[in-house]
Formats: C-alpha cells, sequence, structure tokens
C-alpha cells in the first residue's frame, strides 16, 4: 500500500505531527504507522517564531532523521522557504520522504495561486511520486474567507499536480461537506474537537492532521508538571526515564 | 541576592529543568525564576541517548540561548565531556550561566573521585563565581549504594570547590537527613512523589530538582494527545498557538 493510498481507507488518515526523533518514535509506540511534522514545532524548538522560513536545514535533518523509521512520513516544509519554483523544487524533491504539506502563504500573507501552482508543477515534475499536500491559507488567516476562493485555489492546485488539500481551520460541518464534494482529490482537515473521525468520514474528510496540537500539548506537560511538583500535587503518569532511554538506544543503533 | 543566596531560603530551592528556549519559556510564565537544563532532554531532541557526551555543543548553544531571559541558570553538562580536568574547565567556564551540574561518572559508570575533584578543582580556578552543583551518582547507579562512599565523595568534592552536592535517586527521609547533616554546602535531590518541599526542608533539603521528569511528561503528553484525537476523547488544554507564537515573537527581539 502507497502513502497516497492510506488517503482511502474507511476512515480518515489520522496523521500525528512529530518534531524531532523522540516525539515521533512516542508516536509510533503508541500505535501510529504515518507521521507528519510540524514545522512551528521545529521552529520552536529552535528558540524561532513560526513562519519566518527559519526551519529549512532543520526539517531536512529531520526528514533524514525520520527516514529511518520505515513508517510513512510527510514533511511540513512551510512555503518550501523561496518564492522560486525551482528552488523549493530542488529542496522538497531532496527529502527523504513520501510526502509533504506545501503551504500558500509566506510570512502571514497568502500568495498569489498562480506562484504557488508553480512550485506544486515544479515539485512534481522533479518527483512524481512525492504526495504533495497542497495547504491553503484563506482559512488560516481570514475570518472573511469564502468558500468559493478556496474551491478556485484547490482546483488550481490540482491542475498543478497537488495530490491532496489542506485546510486548516475550516471546521463547519457544511463547508467540509461542500469542500470534499467539489475538491476531486483528498481532503485534509485540523482536528476539530469533539468531531470523531467517523463524523469527518462521513463529511468526505480522507485526512486529519493533529497540527502543533501534541507540540503544544508537550510544552504544556513541562511546565505542568513542574508547577504540580511546586504545589505538591500528584505529577500525572509518564514515560520513565529508562523506557525513553531504551527508544533512543535502540534508535541509535539503526 | 546571588544564584548561591538562593539555596539558603525557608523553602528548598526548586529548579524545574528545561531542554530548550520554548520550555524556558513556558517555565518562566509558569512563575519559576531560575532554571535547570537536563541534558536527557538535550540529547534526545537530537535523536541521541543520554550519557555518550553528544551534548557538548548543544548545551553550550542552549546556555546562549537562556543566557538572554534574565533569569538564573544552571546548565547541566554531564560529565564535562572529557576526563581532562583543563579541558572540562575551559568548557564550563565559557558557558554564560550561573552555575553548572557535573557528574561523577561516565557513560555508565562512577569515575575516580579524585578525578572528578580535579575537574572542579580546575573549574572553580577559572570561574570561582560558578556555582558547581556535584552530582554524585552513587546511587543513580547502584542499589547497594552505601551512604558512607556517598559522603567520602562529597567531602572530597566540597573540598575541591563544589559549591553544591547532588545526589540523585536519594531519597529515603533518614538517607536524606544524614546527607545533609554530614555534607557542609547544599544538598540537591530529585523531587520525590507525596512530599512536599516544606518536608525536604524540614530534612535539611535546600534545593529539588526536577530531572527529566518535565521533558518525559511531554514526550509522554504528544502521544497521549494523538492517541486521544484518534479515540475521539476530549484532549486536555493546553496553550494555543498565537501564545506559543507571541512567546517566541517576544524571545526572538530580545
Amino acid at each position: 500500500m502507497s502513502f497516497a493510498d492510506l488517503h482511502h481507507a474507511d476512515l480518515p488518515l489520522l496523521l500525528p505531527n512529530a518534531w524531532d526523533v523522540p516525539s515521533a518514535l512516542a508516536l509510533l509506540d503508541a500505535g501510529f504507522e504515518a507521521l507528519g511534522t510540524t514545522s512551528f514545532g521545529v521552529a520552536s524548538s529552535l528558540g524561532r517564531p513560526d513562519g519566518d522560513r527559519a526551519t529549512r536545514d532543520a526539517n531536512a535533518e529531520l526528514a533524514r532523521q525520520l527516514a529511518v523509521l520505515g513508517c510513512y512520513v510527510s514533511i511540513d516544509i512551510e512555503d518550501g522557504y523561496s518564492d522560486d519554483a525551482d528552488e523549493v523544487a530542488a529542496y522538497a524533491a531532496g527529502l527523504p520522504a513520501d510526502g509533504i504539506n506545501l503551504e500558500d502563504s509566506s510570512a502571514g500573507h497568502l500568495v498569489a495561486p498562480e506562484l504557488y501552482a508553480a512550485k506544486v508543477t515544479a515539485i512534481k515534475r522533479r518527483r512524481p511520486d512525492l504526495f504533495v499536500n497542497a495547504r491553503i491559507d484563506t482559512y488560516w488567516f481570514r475570518e472573511l474567507a469564502t468558500l468559493e476562493q478556496t474551491v478556485e485555489r484547490a482546483e488550481r492546485y490540482v491542475a498543478a499536480g497537488a495530490d491532496g488539500v489542506f485546510v486548516p481551520r475550516a471546521s463547519d460541518p457544511e463547508l467540509l461537506r461542500e469542500l470534499t464534494s467539489r475538491i476531486p482529490v483528498p481532503v485534509n482537515v485540523l482536528a476539530i474537537p469533539r468531531t470523531s473521525l467517523l463524523e469527518l468520514a462521513a463529511l468526505g474528510v480522507r485526512r486529519v492532521s493533529t497540527g502543533s496540537l501534541p507540540y503544544r500539548a508537550a510544552v504544556q506537560a513541562a511546565a505542568d508538571v513542574a508547577v504540580a511538583v511546586r504545589d505538591g500535587r500528584d505529577v500525572p503518569r509518564s514515560a520513565g526515564y529508562d523506557e525513553l532511554q531504551a527508544r533512543l538506544v535502540d534508535y541509535a543503533q539503526r
């Protein structure tokens, strides 16, 4: 089964998002067989804000680190770190990954759809097998985003070769139904609170990402457990030192 | 007040252990004013096992990243990454930090106390102001560790210039009472489940570390939240994207 095939199962493909080797190992141990990444988590770990093209090298390194895991991996490469389609394609094609997420905004603004489509075309020309998940940021940035502009972007990107379309922050059921019925490739959304994978499947969703949620939960948990120690409260169960160390020793031997 | 002064308050100094900028920012936001680090967390984030001297450069970089935060910082430098006292001293003295943790084991084995003491002496000669927390690994590695050998190591290290002594995995109240009454510098222990800071103060403990607990809680939380999404369960509250991003933008401007 290919990575693309996973987008056509009964339930949407749930891709949890790792940001480094140990988070990936923990997710695999929890039973996941395919991973996304979060460039926010990667940038944050470097002490850098999201979206400022700081993660180009770090995400390439992460792709190399995760490639030995033997699971499907899709790498979040922000906007490809360049406005030049060939530069983006050279970078993306060089990643030892099954797929990428590529977003149609740069530095907090939507880019012209034809510029974005050119990146997709250039990538697919170099690496036809790479699953290009086209992230459309209309709803990410704009409360007044419209269905029409989103579908129009999706159609352009699919014509350019995109294998899937990701619309983060689209969550209204009617909107999802419209998107999935009008977009001819698998539609990916962020996990929606109190909405099960089965419900999303009924709305036509083919892939669900956790986005930065696991990363944000991790940062929160670190502070929470320290506060619990300070305040004399019980701390929740967490993986032991020996267990995490054993995972890393095993990983280092691959 | 100096970092050393914090070891003489009514309650033990609780140092939560960060491994990167965002974990440090989260801990400061939670109200902590002094930070330790966890070399396990640093190594793990690099995809490397603990204790194999992989974090020399990464911990120096972490010290530089945390130095701009304006809080007290003590850096965990494993065994100093060398058996040569002068090399260790050159490394430690170059860290922009208020203190260090230096352990008396290398590659999983206790080192001869005189070799370790030479490292402490060399560091304090170069940087008299650096708070050297001497970590004694007798109980970390050996179930049959004795109070006598631990106190003997502590006395050597204090004579060599150590400012504090850290005995991880010492947790029995009687043992702690003996250690704190016989060791003439502040004694540091790992946080002990169901034992409050007030109780540890009564046992003479002057400093408490969370060790790798926040890091391990973070890794656990990442997997747990992904599983909760998969299973359709509610996910715990965690810091929002905008909040974390704002912290990083603020940090980048320092």
